[in-house]
């Protein structure tokens, strides 16, 4: 059930790096984005896929990880993220790409979830230096990066407690905890 | 399988306006999304609820539909929506809201179309008039509204042809044809 899916796919930032995502399952997870809604079915977005050591490790630099968690500075050698999807939105076919790669995101971590990988949707990036490092075209505009791997943590998906706070935080066991406000807060009455 | 599921999933205009769908259907997939990846995990998105045939009858021509289908003004009655979800930003909480609207109306359409439910997502809004016509407070942003209801159409899945065209079309059967572009043509390489 989807539901049952959603739930479990969680933003994961650790992972197993050495167990590598082949080709063909990221062309297959980034055919899911392809067969999802479009604005106007443009379709304007295009994908680089990286699996590899050295591609990987031009990418991983220019990414920020958990904000929150201030005294952690993403994960170490040996945890990456074992492949990485980019979106890019090709300024030929349209100027702006208005929510499409929230669509083709959700498609893709879902996917990947249900095949018992974990990835987190990375929107901090150094656009520029990652540009020149992978010399990418000006004709695309970096929307997100799709980190992924086998997970290698632990998230509990909980409530929004008394305080209000939607920040997530680690237990001194690594356990990552992750606030979601409730329901009955987020429908309004009009 | 849910590569089966975003098959399925089409965008559907036309409906059977009668089949009521009821407000614990609606909450439910609501609840898709609020369980979704959002932006620093900052959750700004707001949900208003419209499943009655006078509040859809005010949601209703503030929407734009199908622009290249330029002799169709829309579905007519007994085919328009039975119910509608409005995606909103609060913008207490924050000033832009990326894509986390694309993530939340995937969640939501893929959880309608696993019930039997099709929808659209549907941007081409006269949000300033609908603002009004529902007295939205202006600390929301309308995003994204999401039409959904039983299907009442036949939709092809298709491959973009010769002439490059994404133009959705229809024929003389009814039959809404939808060329998507090529998985080849999408991943770059680097």
């Amino acid at each position: 059930m989807l539901r049952d899916l959603i739930i479990k796919n969680r933003s994961c930032r650790r992972f197993l790096e050495s167990k590598k995502i082949e080709p063909g399952v990221l062309k297959d997870l980034i055919d899911l984005a392809r067969l999802s809604p479009s604005g106007s079915n443009l379709q304007p977005l295009k994908y680089i896929i990286s699996n590899e050591p050295t591609m990987n490790a031009k990418i991983f630099p220019h990414l920020g990880w958990a904000g929150y968690l201030t005294n952690w500075d993403g994960p170490g050698e040996g945890e990456r993220p074992a492949a990485y999807i980019l979106i890019l939105g090709d300024t030929l076919i349209k100027k702006s790409f208005n929510c499409d790669h929230g669509i083709a995101a959700q498609s893709i971590m879902l996917g990947a979830c249900e095949q018992g990988l974990r990835g987190c949707i990375i929107a901090s990036i150094n656009r520029e230096k990652l540009r020149q490092d992978l010399n990418i075209s000006g004709q695309y505009e970096l929307l997100l990066i799709l980190a992924l791997g086998m997970p290698r943590e632990k998230i509990a998906l909980e409530t929004v407690g008394k305080d209000g706070s939607i920040k997530y935080w680690r237990d001194k066991e690594g356990v990552h905890h992750v606030p979601k406000r409730k329901l009955e807060d987020i429908i309004l009455s009009v």
